[in-house]
């Protein structure tokens, strides 16, 4: 077989694990040749490719990004896009598709699938928010360098007597925010899945300054105040409703220095997030997934995505994978209520 | 309710988090009591105790190591030992125990449940040798050091063109050599689940010097080689077959060396595996345990421990986690064979 | 003798390695008694004290922050503050007072040894631009912290063909910016001491991104643009002529966004370069100030402050070191540019 | 110029960094073209080269190792090795070299230089025990991976009250030692350059374990206890004088246990102190070795070596530079010993 693998949507570690998983798999074991597509869907789209064999993913397991590049190119959205993919794959003499990806990548590839082409989908989200696999790989990486951040930013708010706060990734999903807060102490911390009343977070924070303590808030960007009235002005909150302007997290270290007397700071932890070499349980995860799909696609199943449940990695239809998102559950984030305050 | 809470066995990072949690929710929820027992069964069985309130607790969740201290005592092998347990145990007015720790704390435990006291465990090791739970922590952190650590000598290993040789943890499961030499890129994984053909690792070896890259073994302690004959002399395997005089890894070394021509080198890892801070996955996961142990022991569902299963805690009888070893599967072990050589 | 020690300013790692040595040379070879006084001179102002035994410096070595907390409080500043704090010191019995502190604290120093109180001075800053001084701890941390994230974000870049800006720490020095630069490989730096031109900028940027390469830009805070002109209008500089919204790396990004037609990213790293357990590096010269410090207490030579001069530590006039501002000179930033483009 | 650029020796954090800067500069500064000269001096004396240009160098700066590989190779002990190495210089139509390496390659160097050939040399060692310059690159790496471990092991220490013996690198010098050391807070620095007295560490391991704390000894690979008589058997010693079977650090484990009545582990550090990427202080002052040789190259004076003093960067005579081993003054241990015990 003449297999093509690409990328698509945000760069996330552990890229690079799952193109080396597949390609040496499908070369050692199946004898497959490989084709690499550039810059996700643009690639099959406009026909750009890479050579793929084993000596180009040799040194890459532990390399953060993607060495095939990335887009959030949608053929869906281009005039005659799929049949020019289609047109390419078979011009380049391709059986099948390899496709890493998040939401977006995974619902073009579901697509395609229905479409007539051949692909197997591999979870890709720093987020986590994707449903039908327990982790996504880039996630453990994400939280772990937010944890780091928010351990150096604690001896600064104790020397400083300061609030600090931290904004972290989670547009949608809060799961960055509910695992490095959790690993990182934090004394507050606030997901987009559940809207926080500010007066209670100003309490906590204001406990926590009485108990001679520094409060460390954790906030995903996406996090929202419940009906702020006076406190937030509307034109202060963008066409999706996030505050504008700097984000929340610097709205809301001035509401805290505002309402508790303390000064207050903020992070946005922004792209390190995402970036560099990715943790050991990353490069297990991504490695173990890109070794799983290559097997699908040598069988001929196509349509789904590797999935992790539990220790096992399984397959899963695209259709569920990409129905809905996977939110942070109220008894996950109820769990971590107790350290607040 | 008055709780008393001890951690026995090695020293594991996350053993804090754990104690940390048990104490958060146990205050802040239920309005427990705590007392803390010093290096694990001894302290129960000698009186020793120390304080274990909120203040106590604040600042320990990164901390490596154990505040309360460790040890491999067993009441059941000291005369009267359970009986003097259940005396200081009264004396102090406790009503239950939380025991952290591994297969031999845990069977402490289970017996003790058995002999009439209330105890709810929590599985510990490094190893991840425990059956009942998806993972344990301190394996991550564990996996996590041993690969920056194969990071490292990659460097060296291809700069001189030498073989390294890397003896990681795992004295009868190989679970850290397997996830450490997936995630470092090792050439060569050998665990202690299957004996290892000398003949066969000198040839993946050359053939990877003859390829001009540099070979990296990643060899659990426990690791033993098949029917060695000439290569192994009798008399250098321990009471317990394993290598003596300076473990496997050094013996691997020297022998590749002498089968392969090339120079070979071995670092043995040792202790810098189970110490210092725990990474975010390890925190998550052992304040998670921390938390459902507490709600176990508020409950009174005592002789159960704490267990991983997919993104669930969940409650598993002491019995059950402790009856058989948790070993590599065969097929865990075939999916990292395709990197081999 | 009876000697007080505080710490001043914004915190730095290695503060408390800088303590712990003091009062465990001063204790145990010269038999000193330490009085710690809280949140730089604030304390002595206003008599806030705490302990300061050996028991109290045993396991701070590698945290970040200080365990004596900190403040910007000039005495100079407030009414009658010199002699309350004279009072206050002779109240306490105290014979001498250790400072760590920048510029504002040891120029405190400087006036109170002058009005008759004998202070030995220990330097202080991230930002390393004390003059006297070959290096002052927390720089080599901060530099390290940015280097970290600089290598983070060269995947990102890669990944997704951005230029990536990182806004680094330096109001008035580029030492982070251009030490984190050079280390981190990055493709230009700007720092305070050279206006730059925007246009000279986009043109490396561009030239960049035309080999197939991703940029780096590192941008001290305190960097500008020469007279921009149309580019940079006069209302989005602040009153110290800094680049108001967001600061000049979020400009600077927009600027070459616009200016390259690539997609352009800024990070600002903030405060987490000034957090977290120092490096090896900060804390061996930290320790040997302490060491030395206490030395120059012992021997009654006051209105100094400790300083690295090559391996050496030596003693330099406070007026001396708070003099001029030890800014990046023309042949270290010359340097730099055989990198850029 | 058509130049040469090699390194010899043992691996060491930053070589590549080195090469990175001598063939950047050189080629846009200086218009200079580069062979690189594989393993050491093996290349010139057996013709092995790889070809050396910008893009070749593009992406080495944080990687560890040298991508042109090494050698203990020295021509001077090959029959017309000399002769070799000039024939083969001149036919590639070489001007000069550049020699990145320690105490041997430099050594090298200097006679090369001695018998017409135009060689500047680039310091490079991790024990740091070059004479003529203040620090040398690789030293800050092997530093800062020896206090992390030291930092982890503490906290196996305490949980368990053992003694805990790291042994680091060092051979003849014991810096590695000693910066570790004090950066990692031990409790008792072993260096070759003093031969220690057993019963003096035992009591300050005693001493430690009384006062309820777990005690961590650093010992260099080359210290030697003072003539042990009855303790150290002379047959242990190799023909060196140092401990055989296991080194100093097994031994010294072995030795405090038996002394204390405490339990005492030993860790070898080994090959990771001199691998993997290099810390930020390492790639800037490898780096700016790489930038200063290039200029003496182009200067035209040869029979130098780069090296630094304070914060400059200067040229000091080959000769000057291999004339001695740079070891720990007796006051920079009188400085560490404040802590011991």
């Amino acid at each position: 077989m003449r297999i093509g693998v690409l990328t698509g949507g945000g760069d996330c570690p552990g890229l690079n694990a799952v193109i080396r998983a597949v390609v040496r798999k499908g070369v050692e074991t199946y004898g497959h040749e490989f084709v690499g597509y550039r810059d996700g869907w643009k690639g099959p789209l406009e026909g750009l490719t890479r050579p793929l064999g084993l000596e180009d993913v040799e040194d890459i397991l532990a390399r953060g990004g993607t060495i095939l590049g990335s887009s959030r190119t949608n053929p869906y959205t281009v005039d005659g896009g799929v049949d020019r993919i289609r047109e390419n794959v078979r011009a380049a003499g391709i059986d099948a598709l390899v496709a890493i990806g998040g939401e977006d990548t995974l619902g073009v590839a579901k697509r395609l699938t229905d479409d007539g082409l051949g692909v197997v989908g591999v979870p890709k989200t720093i987020d986590n928010d994707l449903s039908g696999t327990d982790y996504t790989f880039g996630f453990d990486t994400a939280v772990s360098i937010a944890t780091e951040a928010i351990d150096r930013l604690r001896t600064t708010a104790e020397s400083h007597h300061r609030a600090l706060v931290v904004e972290v990734m989670g547009r949608h999903a809060g799961w960055i925010a509910l695992h490095s807060g959790l690993a990182g102490g934090a004394n507050v911390i606030l997901v987009p899945e559940r809207r926080f009343d500010i007066d209670q977070v100003a309490a906590w924070v204001k406990h926590r300054f009485d108990q001679e303590y520094a409060p460390i808030i954790v906030v995903a960007e996406g996090a929202q105040p419940s009906d702020g009235g006076e406190a937030l002005q509307s034109d202060e909150l963008d066409a999706f409703g996030h505050v504008r302007l700097g984000g929340i997290g610097i709205w809301l270290a001035a509401e805290l220095e505002q309402r508790t007397g303390h000064e207050s700071r903020c992070v946005v932890l922004g792209h390190i997030q995402r970036g560099g070499t990715p943790t050991a349980y990353d490069r297990v995860l991504a490695t173990r997934f890109g070794l799983h799909a290559i097997d699908a696609v040598h069988e001929g199943e196509f349509g789904v995505m590797v999935a992790l449940r539990g220790t096992d990695i399984v397959r899963v239809p695209l259709a569920e994978a990409t129905a809905e998102l996977k939110t942070v559950p109220p008894e996950r984030y109820a769990e971590a209520e107790v350290f607040f305050g």
